[in-house]
């Protein structure tokens, strides 16, 4: 870890040293991190996201607990959506998201902390992560979850070893047990809001990081599946360190996708809101049904980091139904063969509606994240799509197959 | 593509030029290849297991039809079972099985030969990475499967807008009914069988480069779930391939692990059995439901090459229950933070075999290959462990954080 110091994003103090791990030591607010602009340059050494190791938080990259995360494809697309388009592959990570990035960060810090107990609430994707990482690291793990969390997921992460509860009551109260079971019992939480811990939020730059070596260059627009923000807001924070050493002449666009229902963003931005308390009077409906359940943030954890990316990078946010995120998930499966969750497949309809609106033009190079793999809701499929599986004699079969 | 020969497994007849794709112009026997020995170095330029196109069977690897498959991690065991021990984590791929490598081959070559229908015979994952690269490559699929094979993964093929058909009869009437088709109606068979399809067994070989490239040497021993025997003998092969041409010194010792009730390879080394029809005279039955079913041949359509393989490289056979196997994919989700099918799951109680009957030594470096992602059999999972998710309540929850 070369030379890296801590600032406060709230009160701007600036420290050497780790005082209170992750938060600041005169206000408490959340801590980020500036790394020596001379270690810009990848060490190929190490795999995946460790190539990029003197841009993170980590003492000593060597002993880092890892599953492979990162380096993951970046394919250019078949379906020809009217941009040159690039799918960031992120199903691909060991447990198939881009948490990934995030957790193995997280953990490898709290092993470096010499913490034992890692927990974390979470919808889904982070829980998964988080439970198999703290496997990975030999640390103990609980999970929590609010109710309407698949319980296949669930038993995956029991299957690591975690403790998985399924909470009453909304993510926010969640949260606040998660953050009091920190304070009074020493768990190390890992759940993945900058707030609450800082060095999850520094994994996905590396995104960036790769997508700028894969392209040999800087695309002109990134869109982004939004859910609490975080993904959204490290990346953006990767494209302003490589920019700010010199290494990228220009910085891309990003965009976020929200589903039409759980818009808090898109609304924050359009009236310009600036406090979490004004967001919550949005009364965004968490509790409602949808088929994108990563999306379904009332107040994402990270909105202001989020809408800071969207703005300062000449961002904005698109909205997609439920239909068509459906829509779009068996667009990829079927054009791509990418088998991307609903809750990601929401960039194909939302690249589209970035041309009509004239936000993002034929010529430019636009990449789409695919933060999840669909393998892991499975189970949702026979939901959405209504059973074609036929039942055949040899006979009927060898039949079709000589006038399909 | 530089320097392939072809020769005739069944005449050895040679020649330069393809006659009839994939058969022997003289017999009808299956062909091997055979490079340009001096090309053996990797070329970095491409990704993945494009990266070797100089060994592959593709004229032109740049029109490759790729989801990024290969390059997969090679991870440091945390577990210890007494050796120096290494994942091979093929869970990674594309569609989270080591298939993707076959598949991605196998369809390249048919969009290369012009072919527009591709045809396979499957378990489950072999037919789950067909349907995704006739995706990407635009080509219609047929996927034909037994009753038994999981509909989850079916509905997955579906939605890559494979046709999908479960038909009655044993995984002989279907492979039947699949060279039916093919003779009579002009499919293109990628059924992972090198005597149905020679380009596919091609894939796997790219396994061995990488682990040497990984461990910088020759690992002493492979551990090799097998189901048809195609993984195994193509990973041979690949060693092979590198002895011969002088980039590595040695060769490693190639153990394929069988389910106890599945055993055809076993007792066909310890009897000497040398034709299909005795292998098929031992009769397994392979309707006997298995929580292995990627393990579940009669007949391993490979058993040739298979057994070769294990004689040539002073290998062996080991069994598993599928007790152990359940055991095992829980001991590497615990342990390792490695979420694997039950199928590949029985590396872990094969390598304790191994070592207790002095197989392998402590000293020695061993791969574990981990062919295949639990993701794609989530629901298997609640049959094999009882529901531990707790539902409780905000306050009932920090209580037991306290006292955990």
């Amino acid at each position: 870890m070369a030379q890296v110091h801590y600032h406060c994003d709230a009160c701007n103090h600036r420290s050497e040293h780790l005082q209170r791990p992750g938060y600041c030591a005169h206000c408490g607010g959340p801590l980020t991190f500036g790394y020596d602009q001379a270690a810009m340059t990848p060490q190929p050494a190490l795999p995946g996201i460790w190539r990029y190791a003197a841009r993170l938080p980590i003492a000593d990259p060597a002993a880092a607990v890892s599953l492979g995360e990162g380096n993951t494809p970046l394919l250019a697309a078949r379906l020809d959506l009217g941009v040159r388009l690039f799918w960031k592959d992120e199903t691909r990570n060991p447990t198939g998201s881009a948490k990934d990035r995030a957790l193995a960060v997280a953990i490898s810090k709290g092993r470096e902390l010499g913490k034992r107990r890692v927990i974390i609430a979470s919808t889904g994707s982070a829980g998964l992560s988080a439970a198999a990482y703290a496997a990975r690291a030999g640390l103990a793990a609980a999970v929590l979850m609010p109710h309407g969390t698949p319980r296949d997921r669930a038993a995956v992460m029991h299957l690591f070893g975690a403790d998985v509860m399924i909470i009453s009551g909304s993510f926010e109260v969640i949260a606040d047990v998660v953050e009091r079971a920190r304070k009074q019992y020493g768990w190390y939480e890992v759940t993945t809001a900058r707030e609450r811990n800082p060095f999850q939020a520094e994994g996905p730059k590396t995104i960036a990081y790769e997508l700028v070596e894969q392209l040999a260059g800087v695309p002109d627009a990134v869109v982004v599946p939004t859910g609490g923000g975080g993904t959204l807001s490290g990346i953006w924070r990767g494209f302003q360190e490589l920019h700010a050493a010199g290494a990228i002449p220009t910085l891309p666009r990003m965009y976020a996708v929200q589903n039409v229902h759980f818009n808090a963003l898109e609304r924050a931005l359009r009236l310009g809101l600036t406090e979490t308390h004004e967001i919550a009077a949005l009364g965004i409906d968490s509790s409602r049904p949808t088929a994108t359940p990563n999306l379904k943030h009332a107040v994402p954890p990270d909105w202001r980091s989020a809408l800071r990316a969207l703005r300062e990078s000449e961002g904005d946010v698109v909205t997609v139904t439920d239909a068509e995120a459906i829509a779009g998930q068996a667009e990829l499966a079927h054009h791509e063969g990418l088998f991307a969750e609903v809750s990601c497949a929401v960039v194909a309809p939302a690249i589209r509606r970035l041309l009509e609106r004239g936000l993002v033009q034929p010529s430019e190079r636009v990449v789409g994240m695919l933060s999840g793999s669909g393998l892991r809701d499975i189970a949702a499929l026979a939901e959405h799509h209504p059973a074609a599986i036929r039942t055949l004699t040899p006979q009927e079969s060898l039949t079709w197959l000589g006038h399909p």
